[in-house]
């Protein structure tokens, strides 16, 4: 893609409503554009980004056996009542009546959807576990909508449910994404902590978020540094190994400030791995039990023919809030480097033009070839603007690698810059293999 | 994917509510699942057909150089004053109060959205033309939904937006989607034709509906052969020779039967070419000029540094539409074959398995693990039932091509099928070449 055919309108002005760092950079990089209060329009780079992220959390639920499908954003009111959770919903849910005066809802979150779906597909616990998800849009009617994409009203979520026969098989599949959890946060470039948490609304009794490291972050984290040296490879992908991967990361000490407690700390953790720092819920997984299976008559048939109530958890992701997360998590001293498997372009080139002469830019405009033929997805700043400029833009931008073309290249020797760090002078054929790796 | 795993909840009842065979046969395979009037769920067979002909239309767009975006599903309705199009939409526009009690609704529509987009982000002919495409749910509040997602209330939709300088260069942009339609239409095997059409409630001079045949559709088509015989293929992608792609399809006489007159038909196309057939719209493009660009004022600099209004189009293809259009025009005497390109798998292996031998299970599922080290997506029913039902139900699945294990499979050769063909009996290998190619 050429920079001056991207549809990505930058602007140099701080914008005054944005307190949060990722919030600033999404609107001065033209990432989004608000609509309206809490609303947004994702332009191409921001949508860029968030389709890899989706991609990546899509890779990973497939990969422990879920099946991916899609519930509408408008639901009935209906199910919502034989839940019982119409009324206790609060101002959040944005209610609706249709022409003919139907109450309906823009969901919030699916439980009772998924539910609804299942007991009208499955009579008999044969087709169990079953694991179900879907990637949508969700609306919250927040009052004080804040920090862009962080705390918006219609949001972009990857919600998972599980079904099981019994109660020990439905902790299977919780530690099962758990466990899918933490590959797709590490996928991400994030440290993501499992925190054992309340389950609030959504109900049960075995709750975790997943908290990424932000030192702008909204929760104050109290940790051991340990949690960070469990190697996820050592699991393997069985009920057993599984488990003791939950009791590993669960058994180290890591809570927010509202299960703080400094005498707690400081018998748990030793003083040179206690960490204090500031986190982000990107993840919250429940398990509850047959909280929706019971009320809203999901049933099986279970060995003995004896019918039962479904247990049920659910798993979410904040897929458009991640995009925000990573900012908080990686843009520091003005300068964006995005984590290689979600950036927006795997590398750009830079090359120094002058009105007359158009030497580099014919230059970089063969490398541009030679990367795409190399299935490297290159960005081509070919805008007519001094290179200082332009590395201040590419440093809010965030690609990872550059490719300069100007006074240090020789031949077919180009400046190559990983972002943060020194540059060198490489062959094509060097960079193309660093590119690639 | 085992078939015993797939959720898939298949029914041999005939859905009473559903009249046509597409909505038939998608309740019958559990492609979709009816959550209220008009609002589906999709289960995964029905989703993983749509998410094929999303990423077709997708490819196709990004082809003609649109960039892909996304807005959202709720929008304020103050643009929607702007345009004037608040108060004429009428009923069908989904209208909503949030808690503030500010006026909002779900979009039908993107016009007024892109536009508002569009004018906070550019200024100046330079960065023009662009299009801009987005791939997202809409909503209109049928008062009668019915045929399933043919016509219901919460749909899947590809619209773009075309933003030019000129008139001229804007019928340049419109050619070249006119270009793209045919391209993704061919790609999921459809017959595809263009024809001239009102504007209704988008506006405009310039408007053309693609339609493809069904025997079941809607509208009455009256047409000459001919227009089939125009190979895509032998058109550059220039301005110059998708003008004359364009004059070459629309000189050819088709048309729907509202603007039939037996006398044009009979004067404009031989008696041996003229087909009498019925349709499906499944795309609609339209050029408006500046009819949303004035009263928004959406401005531009011209070359000269004047302010005019930007000339725009808009491009719509009904997505999750095409998945019962696509059934209408290919289920034919209680068999569906679904187009290569879009069907929910490339093959299926149907064993034939009995409570004492499972042989024959064991063979395919070797075959299957085969099939998936060449990437091949590949259905294995794992399901001990009669080899006459499973027959039944791919016929309804739709998979064109089955590996049948049974008496028939000796060593490594095994049957194979495809869809209302004859079964041959082949070796693995050639099965696996047949498949990729």
């Amino acid at each position: 893609m050429y920079l001056s055919k991207l549809f990505v309108p930058i602007t140099k002005d701080l914008p005054a409503e944005a307190k949060i760092k990722s919030h600033q950079l999404m609107l001065r990089t033209g990432m989004i554009k608000q609509s309206s209060a809490g609303i947004y329009s994702w332009l191409p780079l921001g949508f860029k980004v968030m389709k890899k992220i989706e991609q990546i959390v899509r890779e990973e639920q497939n990969a422990i056996g879920a099946q991916e499908m899609l519930m509408p954003t408008i639901q009935s009111s209906e199910i919502w009542k034989e839940s019982g959770r119409y009324n206790d919903y609060g101002e959040e849910m944005l209610r609706i009546k249709d022409r003919q005066g139907r109450e309906m809802l823009y969901g919030p979150t699916n439980e009772e959807l998924i539910t609804d779906v299942f007991r009208s597909s499955v009579k008999s616990y044969k087709a169990l576990p079953q694991i179900l998800y879907h990637i949508q849009w969700k609306f919250r009617d927040e009052i004080r909508p804040r920090f862009g994409v962080m705390r918006c009203k219609e949001f972009f979520m990857k919600d998972a449910y599980s079904f099981d026969l019994s109660d020990e098989d439905a902790r299977k599949s919780y530690n099962k994404m758990f466990y899918s959890y933490l590959k797709t946060f590490n996928r991400m470039g994030l440290k993501a902590i499992p925190m054992a948490a309340d389950t609030g609304p959504i109900g049960g009794d075995l709750s975790h978020e997943f908290i990424i490291l932000a030192e702008t972050g909204e929760s104050k984290i109290y940790a051991d540094k340990n949690i960070f040296k469990i190697d996820l490879n050592q699991y393997k992908f069985n009920d057993a190994s599984l488990q003791k991967m939950r009791e590993d990361f669960t058994k180290i000490y890591a809570v927010t400030d509202e299960k703080y407690k400094e005498v707690d700390f400081n018998k748990n953790v030793k003083k040179e791995n206690q960490m204090l720092t500031k986190g982000i819920e990107v993840g919250h997984i429940f398990y509850f039990s047959d909280k929706y299976s019971k009320p809203m008559n999901c049933l099986i048939d279970d060995k003995k023919g004896k019918k039962t109530s479904v247990k049920m958890g659910s798993y979410g992701i904040g897929v458009s809030r991640l995009v925000g997360a990573i900012i908080e998590a990686n843009y520091n001293d003005n300068v964006m480097k995005w984590p290689k498997t979600i950036s927006p372009f795997d590398a750009v080139i830079i090359p120094s033009i002058t009105k007359n002469n158009k030497e580099n830019l014919e230059k970089a405009e063969k490398i541009y070839s030679e990367l795409k033929k190399q299935n490297i997805d290159v960005l081509l700043d070919d805008v007519d603007e001094n290179m200082s400029n332009k590395f201040k833009k590419h440093d809010l931008i965030g690609t990872p690698y550059q490719i300069i073309v100007g006074l240090k290249s020789k031949g077919d020797n180009f400046e190559f810059k990983e972002l943060n760090s020194k540059s060198e002078i490489l062959s094509l054929s060097k960079i193309i293999k660093k590119l690639k790796k």
